[in-house]
């Protein structure tokens, strides 16, 4: 890409990349951005067959080149487990992207690859953006810096899990099921208090799993088998709830999230400094997309200010995450 | 200031200015800082006269000019009032500074000023950092740039007002007192359950105060005249203690503070996403002070890297402000 081909000062051109809960979250929050537009949603499915919300052209993947000319930034609204690691490169390769890869294991890794396909693109690919990764991780950035001493914590939930819930579903005899993380408040309390303990897995997230069974089922050996699944629930205290199908739509349908950041440091003897950045969120999938597309208009202000190659959260100055000039942040926010 | 005259790869060499809490703190803590040493401490007082905890030299502010080469950013712990509009272009006109600004409806006109004199230098001058302005800025314009159409609330303390402090003591009769803003609990929770009211000031803070009279002082009269203070108390539910010099010191000597930056956006309709960062500090000065070396840090990094001229939080990245490299930024914090 080459800033010359890019709109000047008109309105940023995005791509959404994929048309799950991320993809149509973020088309919805876009159509209330005032200085982005949608231009086109990229899918490998049949065009034909996404319903869609807005009215831009659905493009096939393969049909991604004729493209490049007419997207400022790509918005990767992909999974970590394999669509990314195998597609963000191609994208990256030909578009500005912004992606929320949250595979920490494989972050470096993915880093590597991305840096390469932006350096061959000569664009920008801004990785691991969202609340955590994202936000959390520019807490605990900020936190670790300004108090170097510091414990810092992460904690997350009220909030449904997607892989866990998943993970029951695959049980024999198990129709559907929702899996909730939980805090452990009195550990978040003693923290918010300036206690630094250390806390085991089972000190610091409990779950809840909401499970609609086929007839017939063993409920026992079912609740059983999730509880001592390895990873996922034995090193928890879980509480499993049989309910039915209809429960399940009418009370555990939408996907609410959140966590918090803590951090508990000493500036000298006894002197506690406590610092927290907390989310309470109705829907996760809205979330991270306001979140990608407040760090897509960034990626592409340092793109058009020749900056090329893998980013992350740490890279951007926050100034470009807002449509605010200088003067208006300095009048009205600091 | 130019590049080549600076310590290349080995600590960032940081003078103080000025010698009160803000920089007593500094020292304190640039002692623990691994990347940083302090190399010099200035001031308009006569040297001889400052008991300072380190053994680096104490130098008055007229012999600035001949430690240029050997400081590679100074951190004004000057006040906004009067002496960082008079001393602050000095100083940035020879040395890179950051400093803590926090006059908001001067800050545009101050920031005018430090660029001028940091163009003059090619310095950078970092302005307005701290808790607020400063972290505080930096959620105020994250929440604004991720959920646009939030309604964004800040609420300060429970903590040490100096200058509703001082203006108590100005009060005839009045030996001594410390005043505390404390935020309203109440208002707190409803925006933390995702409320958005409109909140008058009264609504937001009530002010408390600790007042130690001189003898035969009517202190009906007294109370009555903080009570109806124009601007520090008219508009609050204020409430006036009076004790002893001895309960003063004994009891309200620290200078505890804190706060909350909360956000309520909408995403769609009913989905509510509510964003907050909070602080409970037991020193408001060593936390300022923390807050002022990591920035002094990253001040400093973008001037390596050839910027120049005004800077605030808004154009800081964040990987500045910490001494981890990318890769362990990628490993560790992601």
């Amino acid at each position: 890409m080459n800033p010359t081909n890019s709109s000047a000062n008109s309105k940023i051109r995005v791509a959404i990349v994929g048309y799950g809960n991320l993809g149509k979250a973020a088309e919805h929050l876009l159509s209330k951005t005032t200085d982005m537009e949608l231009v086109s949603i990229f899918t490998r499915r049949d065009p034909a067959t996404l319903k869609t919300q807005s009215s831009v052209p659905v493009v096939h993947n393969d049909d991604m080149c004729e493209w490049t000319d007419k997207v400022d930034i790509a918005i990767l609204c992909l999974g970590s487990a394999t669509d990314l690691p195998d597609m963000g490169p191609k994208f990256a390769a030909l578009f500005n992207t912004v992606d929320s890869f949250d595979t920490h294991a494989k972050a470096a890794e993915y880093a590597e690859k991305m840096n390469e396909a932006a350096a061959y693109g000569d664009t920008i690919a801004m990785t691991s953006i969202g609340w955590d990764p994202g936000l959390f991780s520019l807490m605990r950035l900020m936190i670790g810096s300004v108090l170097p001493t510091s414990k810092v914590y992460t904690f997350w939930g009220k909030g449904v899990s997607q892989g866990h819930s998943d993970a029951i579903r695959r049980i024999k005899g198990v129709k559907d099921a929702r899996q909730y993380t939980v805090p452990v408040e009195s550990a978040l309390w003693k923290i918010r208090e300036g206690e630094t303990p250390d806390l085991t897995t089972r000190e610091k997230h409990t779950r809840e799993c909401y499970v609609v069974t086929e007839e017939g089922a063993d409920q026992a050996a079912i609740e059983a088998e999730i509880k001592s699944m390895p990873n996922y629930f034995a090193d928890y205290d879980t509480t499993v709830h049989f309910i039915s199908q209809e429960e399940l739509l009418r009370d555990h349908s939408k996907l609410p999230h959140g966590g918090s950041v803590i951090g508990v440091g000493e500036t000298s003897e006894g002197t506690k400094q406590v610092v927290e950045f907390s989310l309470n969120l109705d829907s996760n999938p809205e979330f991270t997309a306001s979140v990608l597309i407040a760090y897509a208009r960034a990626a592409y202000r340092m793109w058009k200010n020749g900056e090329t190659g893998y980013k992350n959260f740490s890279d951007v100055p926050p100034k470009f995450l807002s449509p605010l000039s200088n003067e208006e942040i300095i009048k009205g926010i600091l």
